[in-house]
């Protein structure tokens, strides 16, 4: 994927996202001891920067495709980003979502006009369902993160990032599925002035740790970690660009997790995922790297459910 | 005051206050039926529009004022702004807090340079205090809200709000003191095309509500609300100014300022404090007002404990 792919990209998915804001605050730039600009998905359209590779990937799509609609599976924040995206297109999306997913996450893709199709909460049952439905209505698959067009999408954030802080010296997202840090990773490389691209991880879910190491995916045995949007493992598009692009990934504890998501309330008085304090508690926990510098932070989403938080009521 | 003081308010005070973004809302457009306009002090300096008027009024003083010092007695985001606004202007900063007053508020105070004096929690142990440090050290005394330096630096918040939407029809803020709805009424005066000012207050402490239709300040026997920020009465200040200016204050339950507290985090993915709630449950509750038309909403702060929320564990 080249430079004009992603400029294009950009110019395409504009009348469908907000170009976020990015906010700053002196007291984390003291605990880093560097600058650090917090770019806000939280603040994107259905609240996660999932919204931008979503409506790229239908915006990609033949008039015959988009007639007969598009499919995924996820019971997480892309579920309601196709749906949105599809919706704002004028589109049909289905999405398949484990019966087992919480009520209000099948509510919020109905209220984007999503269909939801419920399977079993299993990996076979999902992918089975998902292609009985291409089967069935013709509709295009697009996958959550291993898909071109998702990846040059979530890439944007990074770009506009860019554009208002051109010299920063590091970008770092958390890593999940991997589409976000692919696309991070080549708008740092195309767009930056020497900046490096960092991932932060759960040491709980640390598979693209592991798979930087060893060359090839792994995966996760288990995936105990308040960052439920980080369970998912990487796939054959974007790993290589991670291997190529990705500087290092940093992993973090789940104590770790909860303290940066709380100081980023705190301090920024922002409400954001546990996924998306991730990537802050990597720059906190290797801080030496950031000191002195210019350091982006993706802030990847704020769909939290305000009743199950690590805080709250005493 | 007039609209140049305004202008020059705004003018002296920029280099040392964020001009805060405005968010907005589909989702929370459509429940009102109109289109809604988040003023985000919550992201101000400090975390609280009163950073505003704090900044104004220390310049305001002369040189020799400067040199000895300023005094108030707050212990809410009053004693914060001051303390930083002193800061920023190498001016020091009194702040008489009752001993009661919560550590983590005695300690934000001395992170920003305050020197906190502490008193007996009674209005009377206050202002004796506040008046010996006036006679000791010759600091000047400033009012957290019955001040008009004070109340043209919160005014410029509404400034800001209607030079990115110069046609709002209505603007609404929550009424404590009195300074934020008497500045953004001169404001909207001066600045607005035929916009409105409303104020939201809590029923349990509607002296405002009762001082309007009395024509006197009225005081409040008890002070029950989570809108911590709006226990207190209004002054001789600002009361005339509200007189004129303010179109309406709408009052609200408890139980309407969590569930528009509670909006404002799962929608607009925003920390902010019960206080700031208030205004935006007022809308709600008299929407009828409201649909069809552009209001801006003052959104006041978001300084908030996360282990005493009216969520969050479940």
């Amino acid at each position: 994927m080249d430079k004009q792919q992603l400029i294009d990209c950009q110019n395409r998915i504009k009348p469908f996202i907000h170009n976020t804001p990015i906010l700053t605050s002196r007291l984390l730039d003291d605990m880093v001891g560097g600058s650090v600009f917090f770019k806000c998905e939280n603040f994107q359209r259905m609240g996660a920067f999932k919204m931008r590779g979503a409506a790229n990937a239908i915006m990609q799509l033949s008039e015959a495709q988009k007639q007969n609609g598009v499919v995924t599976h996820s019971s997480g924040n892309f579920a309601q980003a196709l749906s949105l995206a599809a919706q704002s297109l004028g589109v049909k999306a289905y999405i398949v979502m484990p019966s087992s997913a919480p009520q209000v996450k099948k509510n919020a893709v109905k209220g984007y006009g999503g269909k939801v199709i419920e399977c079993e909460p299993t990996l076979e049952a999902r992918e089975r369902e998902s292609k009985h439905i291409v089967d069935s209505y013709g509709a295009t698959f697009i996958h959550p993160s291993n898909d071109d067009a998702v990846i040059l999408g979530q890439g944007t954030a990074c770009m506009e990032l860019l554009e208002s802080y051109p010299d920063l010296d590091f970008v770092v997202t958390p890593v999940g599925g991997g589409g976000l840090i692919a696309g991070t990773a080549l708008a740092a490389h195309y767009f930056g002035n020497s900046c490096a691209t960092i991932g932060g991880e759960p040491s709980e879910v640390d598979d693209a740790y592991r798979s930087l190491i060893s060359g090839k995916i792994e995966t996760n045995k288990t995936t105990q970690t308040i960052a439920d949007g980080l369970k998912t493992q990487l796939g054959d598009r974007n790993f290589p660009i991670i291997q190529q692009h990705v500087q290092k990934i940093i992993r973090v504890t789940e104590a770790e997790i909860v303290a940066a998501m709380r100081l980023l309330w705190e301090r920024l008085k922002i409400v954001c995922e546990p996924s998306s304090a991730v990537a802050f508690a990597a720059v906190l926990k290797e801080k030496n790297q950031f000191v002195g510098k210019k350091t982006g932070i993706i802030i990847s989403g704020g769909n939290v459910d305000l009743d199950h938080l690590p805080f709250g009521r005493s």
